[in-house]
């Protein structure tokens, strides 16, 4: 560590989430410049980070297309004057006022849905106050959350009703769920370009059917470093990148030294008989997600660095309760506890890293190419 | 629904979390008395709910007991008056300049160990600042977390390396980890048993080694209502009980009618195809506990009830997304699209309610016996 941020460091209690801020900067220009490469747009997804310390490296420019998971996030972004976004979450009744104020602020802001409810009470409600409301339709590539089927007679029925309706149809968005469970390069590259087919066609069909459709937005993380072309496709989203985690390095989209989130413990105890090293970090710090678990290698609740972030081979945190974390050897691989002191401190890598940040109001960002160290706070709530 | 909270009710975004006051008051006295009937106090732990608001139903005095998780909660409590309290995770340095400033204030903060190596910083860093702070050993009752075996020598060296030295030994603490795992009430006494047994001969060896051991404290939400006899214990530990949760009825300490959290989400679409409920509430609401997944029920990410709190029989949150729920058939039961009507509400029970109370800034708490309508705030951080 550069000596200079040492004593930041070192003054910190833990458990702390620290980022490793040249990892996540490399991590952004990787991914956008592939997209880019391609002819199309990246709208990163803020719900990976939701901090504004990170807008002016993810979002360069005002006008920089940006998908948001809350509005509340949308309403943060606004106040630094963000116009260009996407609210990628099936939209509800009760969330219209707020959208219709920040479309008031000037935001572009899209919402989406998936069914003719949604788009007659979008409809009623531009209608009734007297406004234009953009919005996507959300289509299933391959069946993993919501959206129409790319076949469903309803996706052009509802594209229809909102293009002659009082809201104003922007396009379709689709996100290729079925692409975490990959585990080769292959498959990955099969997701892509079944992501873009389904968008490309779908779009295609709206068109020919007298419904523009300026907006194709596909994207996930798994898929975003993917695609060969992307053809009739304007944008790709895609978030957990940012600072990619286990699941990520599992599928093969990163290496495990590119994760550039981490949570900060301190070893404060030995369970001989178990063969444990406890340390000040439970799921209120690391979250609970097991989403290795289904992988190849089971990363348990995060596998685990010493201070300078480098891996420590054969041990993973095997259990966790609110504020303890219990790391053991993967495997049966015995723990030699001599090499975790008490009072020592370690670095645990998340499963996914979207749900590692969302444990932490603060994020400790440290930059040792620089010797900078920034205190970046997280949006909360919706 | 009392009627004058509806509009409190409606007027909410969702997705957010819900309080039924009247159950968590129930679900306070039940405990509360069941300990007390058995000559011991109850310590509750702060850490399930870790609000300010519910202080003057679990705490009614300023000396009552209280157990955090975390300096944060200790630093709250403070403001309001409280001093009675043990920090029930292990201590290491960093925090010990936190804890001085408590005990500076005239609070009563035990903290926690179960290492020589602990011991002598405690010692070192009171000797030091020419002060003494309160501390209890960690002893491990059945294996599950951290704390010194009961039979482990170190146990004695422990206490009377601290009982000599410059902090104040005050007694013994253990926790019945392995109650979380037990499923018939046979099962249940028998761990508060072995957890009476092992504190209190603990507590009596070191007595007869001329070390006074003035707190002897057990506890644990799955054992609380399950002991007969607390001769020789001074305290019981216990959180969950307060909102109480799906693994708590699991484990046959509650019914599913006495859960008193809920996160309340808008459905905004059907997938058709999988048969599923989407709402608004994913892992970031819900939290990805799936502490139910190794028993008898498994509910998935969580039971739903309609508005009124009446469960919909057959039906859990089968995946979450971070902002996508989605609500399936239990063991292939279909799904009456027709039940879930796209913008209605759905209450989500938990899992584990300090898992989700843990996603949320706020909780909205509704009493509808007397028609009150509060917002209480959640201490966070560490």
């Amino acid at each position: 560590m550069n000596p200079s941020l040492s004593n930041a460091y070192d003054q910190l209690d833990t458990p702390f989430l620290l980022i490793d801020k040249p990892k996540m900067m490399a991590n952004i220009q990787r991914v956008q410049e592939s997209i880019e490469s391609l002819g199309a747009k990246l709208r990163p997804h803020f719900k990976t980070t939701r901090t504004l310390g990170v807008a002016p490296y993810l979002l360069p420019q005002l006008d920089s297309p940006v998908t948001v998971s809350t509005l509340a996030e949308a309403e943060a972004l606004a106040i630094l004057g963000y116009t260009n976004m996407i609210y990628a979450v099936g939209i509800s009744l009760g969330k219209l006022p707020r959208v219709k104020q920040l479309l008031e602020k000037g935001v572009r802001l899209r919402v989406l849905l998936d069914s003719l409810e949604q788009a007659a009470m979008l409809n009623g409600y531009c209608s009734e106050n007297q406004n234009s409301m953009s919005c996507l339709i959300e289509v299933n590539c391959d069946g993993h959350r919501g959206g129409l089927s790319p076949n469903d007679e309803k996706l052009l029925e509802v594209a229809q009703c909102l293009h002659l309706g009082a809201a104003h149809f922007e396009g379709v968005l689709t996100h290729a769920g079925e692409s975490y469970e990959c585990s080769t390069q292959e498959a990955l590259r099969e997701a892509a370009a079944n992501e873009v087919l389904v968008a490309r066609q779908v779009a295609k069909q709206l068109e020919q059917a007298g419904v523009p459709c300026p907006i194709v937005s596909i994207g996930s993380t798994p898929t975003a470093l993917s695609y060969t072309d992307l053809t009739g496709i304007t944008e790709v989203r895609a978030g957990v990148y940012t600072l990619f985690d286990l699941v990520m390095a599992g599928i093969g989209v990163c290496q495990i030294s590119d994760i550039a989130a981490s949570v900060v413990a301190t070893v404060i105890g030995h369970n001989s008989e178990q063969g444990w090293v406890i340390v000040d970090a439970g799921w209120m710090a690391l979250s609970s997600d097991r989403g290795t678990s289904t992988q190849a290698n089971d990363c348990g609740y995060g596998l685990v660095t010493d201070r300078n972030g480098t891996l420590i081979e054969n041990v993973s945190v095997v259990n966790v309760n609110q504020e303890h974390g219990m790391l053991g050897g993967i495997n049966g691989a015995a723990i030699d506890f001599q090499q975790f002191p008490i009072g020592s401190r370690l670095h645990i890598l998340p499963n996914h890293a979207c749900a590692m940040t969302a444990m932490h109001q603060y994020y400790h960002v440290f930059d040792d190419a620089s010797g900078t160290y920034e205190v970046w706070s997280r949006i909360q709530g919706w």
